[in-house]
């Protein structure tokens, strides 16, 4: 089937309509991705007239196969070919087993008696902490790297202690933007985080003020998936209860959660709601293998019983995984960049501009902090240009 | 499998070996991929040696599937939600049937009786036309925009009449450069030329001085295929003998045509380099159909036999549609975007530094010309800010 539509309107720039989930976005965001839907709505119509407005001529047949169907598959190659990068935040207080779920996540002793988990190395103060893997799976090789943030929360008085978070989240947009803007672009790392998994303490009473204030303060920074960690400690009734308030309390605050959104495929859709169902996760880690019925699996084994980790009777651990690794890995990716990304972008330029304008700040002075950014010939652009534009 | 590698060296951020082909860019394009295949190659050996910098361990084991494995299926899908955009160029003297093979290649009338060929509707000077189409094909949507020159080589004197080529190959860099660098990045459709198919004349004696000179001004700018227009007036050891002439004389004159690359499986590799050693397709269209031996197929009738279009027997025309649509679509975008474009970025900003450099302009004045640009609070960076810079 041949359509002739009109082609400036022909294409969906990247993102979907669940995105109308980020239409409240702060009124200095200006970056609003529901603006495409529109447009991909005038196109439906418009195939459905056939009447575009570029040619005037009813769709077409194709007679044969010319093969440009194939072109997926040359993506499909060519991402293999290049690997993937992913960069996971973990955030919840000590003791959560955010390293045990870390590990258990991607089946890899990321951290390990020679290696334990940051709350073990480093103390007191909130810093952040990266580490980084390199993991292969069936031909396909990811980047992985995980950013914790020992000594959240742990202080008696945790004001501000989401600060070296956003901090270090910002500082990633920024490299990155830097990187965009350098005249001689040779490599363009993406160290931005993409996701954030928070665990929440299972204390059956709902989410404590530090949480809503985290969530607050990242929600329009990075995709955040609430996990409730530990959940061996609640009964099926308990742990429903408890994750009803926190959805509640979540809607309340107008926290935006990262929003799985739906697939074309129906039955699929189906498949994936009852997983969509389960948000926050309440999830179980293990480093410990236990046999249970002649198979051995990640568990934790109780003088009452034995919790497997993969079980989804026992907690949502699969739901996790399936939802973060197997399904929706690349769509975090993508909104990082889209929605994440730009609105940091937008920002920044945007306050870049107006900041000048107010100060009207003398050019030569500026040229000196810019000065200091060149490395070897490479020059910045962007930002710090615009101030020049306002500024004289 | 698990390993540790270093990860600032663990990815292939978008080019591969073949662009060594690249190497001899004009000195003013400073970037060069193939300082790329350095830093793979380092990976490879940390990889052998498993002694990378990052943690100083050797390879683990996954023990299990974690699922990543299923990334690039999340790749393909958002592809095929998003749908393909592409840009050809025909190029080559009227009569050769540009129009014709176009109609043939993507199986539509593009052009008809109703809406003929550029050359039938403009005459004389060299203009660019564009024509846009969508097309649907196993669920895959692509915007094709065909780019045609008509009245190219057809004056007496046909001195610069590639100006409004490479005018209109820039002019849709840079708008993807200030689409780029807005603040409000809202859409960033891409109508950057791809791939420029350059027809040769079948006159069995070589290349023109037009030819030459088309080429050799247009190499850098855009993938240049070159193919035999109406190949059915040779013979095959008539064409063998062309195609030789040919390729020596663009070796000759160091043209660097695009540079089919290999790919991973070797007996893939085997088919394709039989296609890639049609290189200058010989091609023959056809918008007739004609019954041979009870197949109703593409093809031109003479009283002396039929000439089938789809027959590699006859011609070139399924090595170029294969080459072309079928395998490396996505390839030609790609070096594109991260070779030509580049290139073109790099020079515009630098050159625009260094003017800015040399003429020591005032900045008010340049504020005027960047105003003009404004456009409902949208604005523009990068490239003019640069002046500011040395300017001041």
């Amino acid at each position: 089937m041949l359509q002739f539509v009109s082609p400036s309107k022909c294409l969906d720039f990247g993102l979907s309509k669940r995105e109308a989930f980020f239409k409240n976005e702060p009124p200095t965001a200006k970056f609003d991705p529901t603006t495409r839907d529109k447009l991909d709505h005038k196109m439906d119509k418009e195939k459905e007239n056939g009447h575009p407005e570029t040619s005037g001529k009813a769709p077409k047949e194709l007679d044969g196969y010319v093969g440009f169907a194939n072109l997926p598959n040359q993506v499909y190659r060519k991402s293999v070919k290049r690997g993937f990068e992913f960069t996971l935040m973990v955030v919840g207080q000590s003791g959560l087993g955010k390293s045990t779920l870390i590990n258990t996540l991607f089946l890899t002793d990321l951290y390990s008696a020679d290696y334990p988990g940051p709350s073990y190395r480093i103390k007191k103060t909130v810093q952040v902490e990266t580490t980084q893997v390199l993991l292969k799976e069936g031909g396909v090789q990811l980047r992985l790297t995980v950013v914790d943030t020992p000594g959240f929360g742990d202080a008696v008085d945790n004001s501000n202690c989401w600060q070296p978070v956003t901090d270090y989240i910002d500082s990633k947009y920024e490299e990155y933007l830097n990187a965009e803007s350098r005249v001689n672009r040779k490599t363009m790392p993406d160290n931005r985080v993409h996701c954030c998994l928070y665990f929440i303490t299972p204390s059956g009473h709902g989410l404590k003020p530090l949480d809503v204030e985290f969530m607050k303060r990242l929600h329009d920074k990075v995709n955040i998936i609430p996990m409730i960690a530990k959940a061996d400690t609640m009964t099926p009734d308990e742990c429903r209860e408890f994750k009803k308030t926190i959805l509640n309390e979540i809607a309340q605050h107008k926290i935006k959660i990262y929003e799985f959104p739906e697939c074309d495929d129906e039955e699929e859709n189906k498949l994936q709601k009852k997983l969509k169902d389960r948000v926050p996760f309440a999830v179980v880690g293990s480093n410990t293998l236990v046999s249970v019925g002649g198979k051995t699996v990640r568990a934790r084994q109780y003088p009452w019983g034995i919790v497997e980790v993969e079980n989804l009777e026992h907690n949502d651990f699969l739901a996790l995984r399936n939802m973060l690794v197997r399904t929706h890995l690349h769509d975090l990716k993508d909104v990082t960049n889209n929605v994440h990304y730009e609105n940091y972008r937008y920002n920044k330029l945007a306050s870049v501009a107006t900041k000048g304008k107010e100060k009207a700040v003398g050019s030569k002075e500026l040229n000196l902090e810019t000065a200091e950014d060149e490395d070897s010939g490479e020059k910045y652009y962007s930002v710090f240009f615009s101030l020049h534009k306002y500024g004289i």
